[in-house]
């Protein structure tokens, strides 16, 4: 079922995102081309996921749902582009594919992940169908809350500067709710906005999202030491040679696992207090922390 | 009282982007001073200016206009700082200034430009007094069109892969209607949504400012030159070995004199179907082909 769900979306998601890239005009097709590869270079679309569930909990058409989504992956996919650059974090294969600047060139891939956050707020500033200017424009505030200073570009400078230090779990957990848990509330967000959701919806549905994107976090940091464990045989907790501070560096390996189950049971508690059915997305609390990729 | 009104406009958008930068929390230092230096480097502020006299000409409250002022000037200023990076245009001073690569790093430089961007759209989405929801919405949308593919980023692209090749007149004008044109017109646009103008306001307006953006970028290229001949000592003409086109180059100094006077007689053409006292943009055309630098 979460599974199944999972892959629905994401192909949706590809294929709305697809439209969007095909219908710029070629007027600079190696920018097109380059935005292209980064936004459909694969990935869960975990984002769009979260605007899909929750939206369809919450009664929202799934055709309202769909720039949403979109709109969210290309900020996601823009933060990839500009994070795998020479001077951020130097990556040349994301997804077993070449990297946008390893495909094209560092100015191409600069411009377009600019042209990609640009797109997500051109897509979601276009009137959508269910949605009042109002609901628009409270979307775009989110959008623009999450990624910016205060939330993803934030978590990422907060990144940047804590490398090579040994940091406190209080600033560990502030980067990450800033770079990677600010868009996944954000995606929770959007779709309670689309629905104009209940304050008590919209508390227990943010709680959720709050703990399903710090224990995504966690279970990473985890899967960093046990994909190492099992592929280079370097023993449990050799990681805290690596020059960024995780959360098994600072809580042990066993106390990171009691750290994200405990946000997965809170995350799952805050699902208790809704009166719809929120299977789905419980599950997908609970492969958070069982996910092996 | 051109003069005046520039300097006058400059103070003020200045400080309403100061207001903006320094109301950001310092979870992140090091990208707030970037994104500060970036954005307060200085230069004429023509977009803000735009924003304000075609919005004061409109009757619109000029505390209406100071976010929207701000926002353009944040993607102006965001566009700098990626463009001055060395994958770019390599370019160590702006300004008199290091540039934020210089000043910083590059990765800082990035993020900034990045947040920076994210900034403008989150100014422009918060409520601002006298306008609807809608009218944010348009806004939102009109900036993001000016700045994205469609507009600035493709632009720079074209800009990009036309170095070192001799492009025709054509796509020479529409490189520059992107890289530079959209975001002058926007600034003129943002100012005709918050007045809620009428068509024909709208399609005289919308003139004018694609004339003055063009015949701006016109004199660039011929001030180029002018500054060439006279600090260098190389005969007119002699950027034929530069490895961009310009308008000298394909039309000649003479031609493109004659090409950006016709540009702001065009543009004065649409005032005088206004029916307001348009005599300071009137100026600000003039200027623009006057100024020397």
């Amino acid at each position: 079922m979460l599974t199944d769900a999972i892959k629905t979306y994401q192909q949706r998601v590809d294929q709305v995102l697809s439209q969007h890239l095909h219908n710029l005009d070629d007027a600079a097709p190696t920018l097109k081309a380059a935005m292209t590869h980064g936004a459909l270079l694969g990935g869960k679309r975990i984002r769009p996921f979260l605007v899909y569930s929750v939206g369809n909990l919450l009664n929202v058409p799934i055709t309202t749902l769909d720039n949403l989504a979109a709109a969210i992956e290309c900020v996601h996919a823009y933060s990839l582009i500009h994070d795998d650059l020479p001077a951020m974090d130097d990556d040349c294969l994301r997804r077993g594919q070449p990297t946008v600047h390893i495909a094209f060139d560092e100015a191409s891939a600069i411009l377009a992940g600019d042209a990609l956050q640009t797109l997500a707020f051109d897509i979601i500033s276009t009137p959508i169908d269910g949605l009042s200017p109002k609901q628009q424009l409270a979307i775009v505030k989110s959008l623009a809350k999450a990624s910016g200073y205060q939330g993803m570009c934030g978590g990422q400078a907060i990144d940047l500067s804590a490398t090579n230090q040994r940091i406190e779990l209080a600033r560990l957990t502030e980067l990450h709710n800033k770079k990677t848990g600010a868009l996944i509330s954000c995606a929770v967000e959007m779709a309670l906005i689309a629905a104009d959701a209940s304050e008590s919806d919209y508390a227990a549905l943010m709680g959720y999202a709050h703990h399903v994107g710090l224990a995504f976090q966690v279970q990473d940091d985890i899967l960093d030491i046990i994909a190492s464990t099992e592929e280079l045989g370097k023993p449990q907790g050799s990681d805290e040679q690596s020059n960024k501070s995780t959360f098994p560096q600072l809580l042990g390996l066993e106390g990171a696992k009691q750290t994200s189950q405990q946000l997965v049971d809170d995350a799952l508690s805050e699902l208790t207090k809704l009166p719809y059915n929120s299977q789905l997305i419980a599950d997908f609390a609970r492969y958070i922390i069982v996910r092996r990729i």
